[in-house]
């Protein structure tokens, strides 16, 4: 099994692929598939197999895999489930680098022999199967792009540190339509469907090693073997962090996930001591993910005093509780700290933590606060309110934040509640690598959760 | 207190107002507030009143309050702390109708003396007075508008049926700017602040009667009158839902709250029973504000029975959690359902709960399922999944869930993940009166909190 996870680099980096199912009819998955890796600018070779065709948007057209002349890398299949397992068969006698089963109809529908078929060929071979019934891979890096969803309706995000394993096409599709949306960078998407041949604990360790992947997000709902879940996830997220979303929780959503990928949910309780033995970042739903994910990129904490500053006195409140209830602390301010501040506030202003700034603050009093705060040796971590509907705060305040941010001493995370001006506002700051939330909630949490991590590798260090 | 409360009205819906402080020099507080009226068309007067000015944009400037010839049926006052109780002198004098007071510096810096003063002129004169510290009022339908933040930074939200009570100007003008961004009519906007005269169980008692009001939210720190808060949310729940959020929950946020509005926050286990007590649907935080707030204007459900429709399994999957774990139940389809439901789904589909379109559903297939459950008297509500980014899904969708809301037979929410595209639907769909959620979370524990006041209101019905 080893070797097979190791041959995945050829469905990930190939220079040769071929697309079992083109079709020349638009919006078809084999039409779409093929658009992809055109419109895409895939750098490599590109080749359609389908008997029906002799040549397909000008490109030949093969009848089968295996006559193909020389190496293919890649095969994309999106075939009707009866022929899939003798397409698998071809790609192995053509020794073929790995194969993506995008077609649904196996397990999931108690088509075990046709699944069991795939499964022996790959083992026999140690040739790497993803899915199948699945969306495959996109790799931005590569141009490789097995998702058959129409560019306009899903954006593809940018290349970047963050990789997707999840085992839901729909999860995974929506999760990276939302990372194209909050600008952030991905480095591979795997959605892996029945888990036939590899499963999630095969990619977490491939991605291990995987020198474009920082940061890792599982969604599961049910794996195959789950004590092999629970090793890899120990290993992998000692070195890079795992942020895991579990479904299939309870017993309505267990039947609908055997229904879905033909897996077993099994028991909530047991991944939940899994991923905290693993010392997993757990989520509890889509929005979480990626309200923990962008704030993984900062520096890491070394404790859990937290400072706020606000230029809005309810939402200092607010956020203040948020603190307490995900049991962090509000930092206690040094007398230089107290003293560069009181010359910062205005005379009805209180020297406190949330910090208010009040309303009139400007985007000069963020500065020397933030400035402050970051040679502070009692605070750990910043929390920055930024009300961008009040008069004095205009642009300036992005690079304020971004020098905050770069500067890569204590984490940050910013809040901005609001419309369409404010959404405008913390689009910026993403794409600055500045983690902004739209609640104090949601910005709390994902501290918390980086706290936890941030402990947890300490430990690791002294344990060394 | 019971005339004051009934006074109100002259300050939110006046013939003529005052600016005290009105300022000719752009962006000054005094400057905002006079455009706000101008350039919101006011359909009333509008009297700038500044000794130092003759005239300000056109208009004649008064020296006083007492110096505007005719009744004056709204007066808003941005001066100084110091100079206020003598300007709500002048106005009682003048017999006017209500005062707004934005200016800060009383109670949350120590100056009872100057809070005291308003305090005995109101009481005697039965003249209302909203603040002081606060941004004072807004209401679309009769353009007065307060808040001197800017227009182009904080968008104004229709007319509507939705109306805040907020103890601060922060939390609250955010509010106000999510609302404009989600498309929601609001009826009443009231800032508060200090409370030094009224306090949110007059505005409360007052909000019951105002016939353009049919939903209420409430942020609140600290009442200065727990009791007197506790009677009018009782009564004023059960002919119009109030959604509450109670900041200053813990000892750092208790202590950022007395600084804020010199308010005692007082035991957050207090504030929970009382709204437990009074049937009160609490948010946790501004986004649940929202989560709740747009879905109680969706039928009442007669029960928790609950059917999910996707187009994609893992998010039904993910859905179906959120529903066990907020203690509602999957619905059980009738025999009819089931029938109906086979003939839409394809070969390799499962007739079950959450019900799994696939991915290859096309917008016929959402409308027949929706047409079966809303026949099916085992169904309470729906929550309906649609994954924009699936080719066959095209915007007739909107067509069939407006239907579907508006035959107002069972509530429905509908929840779509993405990016841009994802985003431009959910907004129609909120515009037309669908709640619509990017999550399963919030939209499952948005329709919970909607069955909770569902059952109660039953009750109430029962007992008479």
């Amino acid at each position: 099994m080893k070797k097979i996870v190791q041959n995945l680099k050829s469905v990930f980096s190939p220079r040769t692929v071929a697309i079992v199912g083109a079709s020349a009819t638009a919006n078809k998955i084999g039409n779409v598939l093929l658009r992809n890796f055109i419109d895409g600018k895939f750098p490599g070779k590109v080749y359609p197999v389908n008997p029906k065709y002799q040549e397909i948007a000008g490109l030949k057209c093969y009848p089968s895999v295996s006559s193909i002349p020389g190496k293919v890398d890649c095969v994309i299949v999106a075939t009707p489930a009866e022929t899939v397992p003798d397409i698998v068969d071809d790609c192995a006698k053509k020794n073929a680098g790995g194969v993506i089963i995008l077609s649904g109809g196996f397990e999931e529908v108690k088509r075990y022999d046709l699944a069991e078929r795939i499964k022996k060929t790959a083992e026999t071979s140690g040739m790497p199967v993803i899915g199948p019934n699945c969306l495959g891979v996109f790799n931005p890096y590569t141009k490789v792009d097995s998702i058959f969803l129409p560019m306009y309706k899903l954006e593809r995000p940018r290349a970047g540190g963050i990789a997707f394993i999840t085992q839901s096409g729909a999860v995974g599709s929506t999760v990276l339509d939302l990372a194209a949306y909050y600008g952030l960078g991905v480095s591979k998407f795997i959605s892996y469907g029945n888990s036939t041949v590899l499963d999630e604990a095969d990619y977490l360790e491939y991605l291990m090693n995987d020198k474009e992947t920082d940061i890792i997000i599982l969604y599961i709902e049910g794996a195959k073997d789950g004590r092999k879940l629970l090793e890899a996830m120990k290993k992998v997220n000692k070195v890079k962090p795992i942020i895991a979303l579990k479904a299939g929780r309870g017993a309505g959503g267990q039947a609908a996930a055997r229904s879905h990928t033909g897996n077993i949910a099994g028991s909530y309780l047991a991944y939940q001591a899994a991923f905290k033995q693993a010392k997993v970042t757990e989520a509890e739903g889509i929005t979480e993910v990626f309200d923990f994910v962008k704030i993984f990129h900062q520096p890491k904490p070394k404790g859990n005093r937290i400072a706020v500053i606000t230029n809005g006195g309810g939402v200092g409140v607010l956020t203040a509780d948020c603190i307490e209830s995900e049991g962090l602390a509000l930092a206690e301010f040094s007398e230089e700290t107290k003293k560069i501040i009181a010359k910062i506030l205005p005379s009805y202003g209180n020297v406190a933590n949330p910090l208010d700034l009040v309303a009139d603050a400007g985007v000069e009093a963020y500065g020397k606060a933030i400035d402050a705060m970051m040679a502070d040796p009692g605070i750990d971590a910043l929390l920055i309110i930024i009300l961008t509907q009040t008069p004095p705060i205009d642009e300036r305040i992005i690079h304020v934040m971004t020098k905050a941010s770069d500067e890569r001493t204590k984490p940050i995370a910013t809040i901005s509640i609001g419309g369409t001006y404010t959404e405008a506002y913390r689009k910026i700051l993403e794409s600055k690598g500045v983690p902004s939330y739209n609640s104090p909630n949601a910005a709390v949490k994902a501290m918390g959760k980086l706290i936890i991590y941030s402990r947890y590798c300490e430990q690791l260090k002294k344990a060394k």
